[in-house]
């Protein structure tokens, strides 16, 4: 045994069955070392943000961490951005990450660079095994400290020699940590601070908007709260059936004015709710002035421990309002928006379809038809780091094979780790992939006029607009491998849409909106 | 004049005329103000990795510094890699990292993170100019920090409100930090050295293997002393009428093999030569023992002064060896080999191309029958982390309108940053792209063996194979923009590369070798 079977057999030992991998040399004791441990699940992709995303989602679904396997410092590199998204999500993920041979850093190699820094912004923890013994304990310590609470990626460095020397012992078990019950004495702060209060909020992120906690939110709905969640969540149920708060606007001055009276927000899995962005002259904290702030549970705190106490203190009802289905009846015709699309999805989506939303513009269209749709979930971009929603749906796919994943990307957001589809089509993997094709980062239009810059001139408009030339989706998904058509009228997409739904395995659809 | 308009005045007043850019909501004012100073080229990027990998082409070409435009640190994140390849190129580049408003920055909104420290293993200078009237000096004293010398990559971070903030003042100049010359001592050591040595070696990277450098170095050779250069450098000359120096061996007992019997290694521009990975029981150190080692100039140092004095001080020829041209006669034929591919583009590449090769294990081909083709420059992948070749490419072209510019690349390697092929597209930029089309990541079907790890089995097989589906690299092109041709014989690839020869604009094909 050396020190690359130590790892993969500790990580399986701690349920960590599926890695993410683009390896390199440095990596090839790891590569070795799987044919030894079948139960773990390697997953090829060629860009490292694509299995970091991918990590997310599988961590998402599975709540439990699945390991990538990135190439030294620059491998990591790739894999930032969508591990700033995991961060924010707080989804446990184990990067292992090849260095060089512990006595060939000091040559300063081509490939060598500072990983212990690169890693630090977006890791709960990071260590490097710098021995062949130390890796199985490490390995397990490394599981264990990407569960949090509240949870989040992090960073076991692996140099070549101690993947390729001999090691000794056995697998080491992670104890999983438990997430403590909020403080009596917040909850009775919480319970009296509503009691007084005219116009009370509670707002949810995090653990708070799984379904558990979701029926206890729903009692204190029934008890007068009105029950928001963070814009952006990491994993959220939603449709038919289950409780559905209201969301926090993305625009800080349409959340002020939708807040307008409020005296009092309970935050519970989430803390103050700020502007995605500043700009001049609008606010960056979104609650009103003079409105009281309390915590419920913070984000590490079982949350569904703590609103539920919380109901029961405030004499809540056993059981708060749900959802009743309710599909759209006809098939939308006509112009394609993206309402139709979303009213396409909602009336064809599966229950138990996982929906990986990277759609920036586009996604309020599908939100506001899914609302009432068949119970589904929904994974969102946590980080504002877009390129995350074919990832994502690779992920949530390995870790639910028995559910259809959609996944809704915005075409400027898709593009940044299009290499994606391929490992769809590779791994044959249950996704819907739905480009929603405007040919301009529709967004940026948006911003440029809130930051007071003006409107574009010709240098502005060449860093916005995505159309000359307009990339041709249905080729570039064809050419990595997956069956794709193109979708220019409401009737189009019905037929598209309702046709994947009634299949297994991965297919593309552009929506030309 | 707000913050954003200072910044570009600035760097247009140093020179700094192309923008790579991948904007997001924090950078529009720096986009609006783009509009106001037309010098600035701004090139969009469909991913900040292709940003990264074409200030690095360019800043090569140009001998000075491009910016790039980036979305906090998830969009500096995507360019990590390239810019790891750009740290060990030297290669001068001015990142403008935009972020929050520094007063947004404590309330922790979903796109913050901690962007000092993600920068600072890729950064020879970073700053933060939290202020507005801080940003133009700041900006002059980047441009002037990322030329080092040797150089490399600086990180300017531009926070919301200094971009959108008034601003006083005029354009900062920077001055332009000037390489000194080796010591006397140094030449006078060097010297001594060589005439006492049985067997010396000069070894050149960096500045000393461009076009001036090489021309002393040839008189050296001349004079007895063997000349090599590192296996991956910056940009050397190529081809007839200069001077073509050995080249390290990329695996490490091929390197010490050949310098069996070596007493004494002179450095200039570069220091003592490692192997590119350790591997059980093979050298890290690529210096034969009991090999006397000198340094004649440092990285920062003048290495054209250098050699020229130590050639004056050995009483060494005026004029050295160059190589006289020698195309290959007959258009090659049947099976198309990277060898093939390297004769027809030995015959067809017109004078003045440069190639930027990140073709891994196809680029042999085309360096033998390079080295007395028509005189041309190339640009290698100096950082070990594939995925340059495409970016690169967009730089040079930019840099150098008038040149023919080749971009050589693994298929796995162009995947990483295949978003490329779309701006290339959009700019129109004259560049004939050529994927060598293997379907596996066949170095490291060469590595697993070299690195005891064995054979690969089924899971390891399913991480090195890239042939399931098969990428069709034509469709995928053609959906980013590009024209598109896939060759399977040396007759074909002969055609095509004829023929993308005789015209303007980007052309792509596919080598299916």
């Amino acid at each position: 045994m050396n020190g690359a079977d130590a790892l993969i057999s500790t990580l399986v030992a701690n349920e960590v069955t599926a890695c993410f991998a683009n390896p390199g040399t440095s990596e090839m004791q790891f590569v070795a070392a799987l044919d030894g441990v079948p139960a773990m699940r390697p997953v090829l992709c060629q860009f490292e943000g694509v299995a970091t995303g991918a990590a997310d989602g599988y961590g998402r679904i599975a709540d439990k961490p699945a390991c990538t396997l990135l190439h030294l410092g620059p491998g990591y590199g790739n894999g930032v951005a969508n591990l700033h998204n995991a961060r924010r999500a707080y989804t446990p993920i184990v990067n292992v990450i090849g260095d060089h041979a512990t006595y060939h850093r000091q040559y300063d190699a081509p490939l060598n660079s500072d990983i212990a820094t690169l890693v630090k912004p977006n890791s709960i923890w990071a260590k490097s095994a710098d021995t062949p013994d130390a890796v199985a304990g490490l390995a397990a310590e490394a599981v264990a400290a990407s569960f949090g609470p509240p949870g989040g990626p992090v960073s076991l460095i692996l140099p070549a020699d101690s993947a390729w020397l001999p090691a000794s012992g056995e697998p080491v078990i992670a104890q999983r940590p438990v997430r403590p019950a909020p403080a009596g004495s917040a909850v009775e702060a919480a319970a009296r601070a509503i009691k007084a209060a005219k116009k009370p909020v509670l707002l949810l992120g995090g653990q708070a908007v799984r379904a558990e906690a979701l029926k206890e939110a729903a009692r204190l709905q029934a008890a007068g709260v009105t029950v928001y969640s963070d814009t952006f969540v990491s994993r959220q149920p939603r449709g038919a059936g289950g409780f559905a708060p209201k969301k926090m606007q993305y625009f800080g001055e349409m959340a002020l004015a939708e807040l307008e009276g409020v005296d009092l927000m309970v935050y519970a899995g989430t803390t103050m709710p700020v502007a995605f962005f500043a700009y001049p002259d609008r606010p960056s904290v979104l609650v009103p002035e003079g409105c009281a702030q309390l915590t419920l549970a913070e984000r590490g705190e079982d949350a569904v421990a703590g609103l539920a106490a919380l109901a029961d203190a405030l004499g809540a009802p056993k059981e708060g309002p749900s959802q009743t289905l309710s599909l759209p009846e006809a098939a939308p015709t006509g112009k394609l928006t993206a309402y139709a699309v979303g009213a396409s999805i909602a009336r064809h989506m599966p229950e138990g379809a996982i929906i990986c939303d990277d759609a920036v513009t586009s996604g309020a269209g599908v939100a506001a038809a899914g609302s009432t749709a068949r119970p589904h979930e929904v994974l969102a971009l946590t980080g504002g780091a877009i390129g995350i929603g074919l990832p994502l749906a690779i992920g949530a796919a390995v870790a639910a094979p028995d559910r259809k994943v959609l996944s809704l990307n915005g075409d400027g957001a898709a593009m940044y780790t299009v290499q994606a589809l391929w490992t769809m089509a590779r791994e044959d993997l249950d996704i819907t992939v739905v480009v929603f094709a405007n040919h301009t980062y529709r967004i940026l239009n948006i911003e440029m006029q809130r930051t007071g810059a003006g409107e574009a001139g010709p240098s502005a408009r060449k860093l916005l607009d995505l159309g000359d030339p307009k990339v041709e989706w249905v080729q570039l998904a064809r050419g990595l491998g997956l069956p794709a058509v193109r979708c220019t009228s409401a009737e189009d997409f019905e037929r598209a849409f309702e046709g994947a739904m009634g299949q297994r395995g991965p297919m593309f659809i552009e929506a030309a909106i």
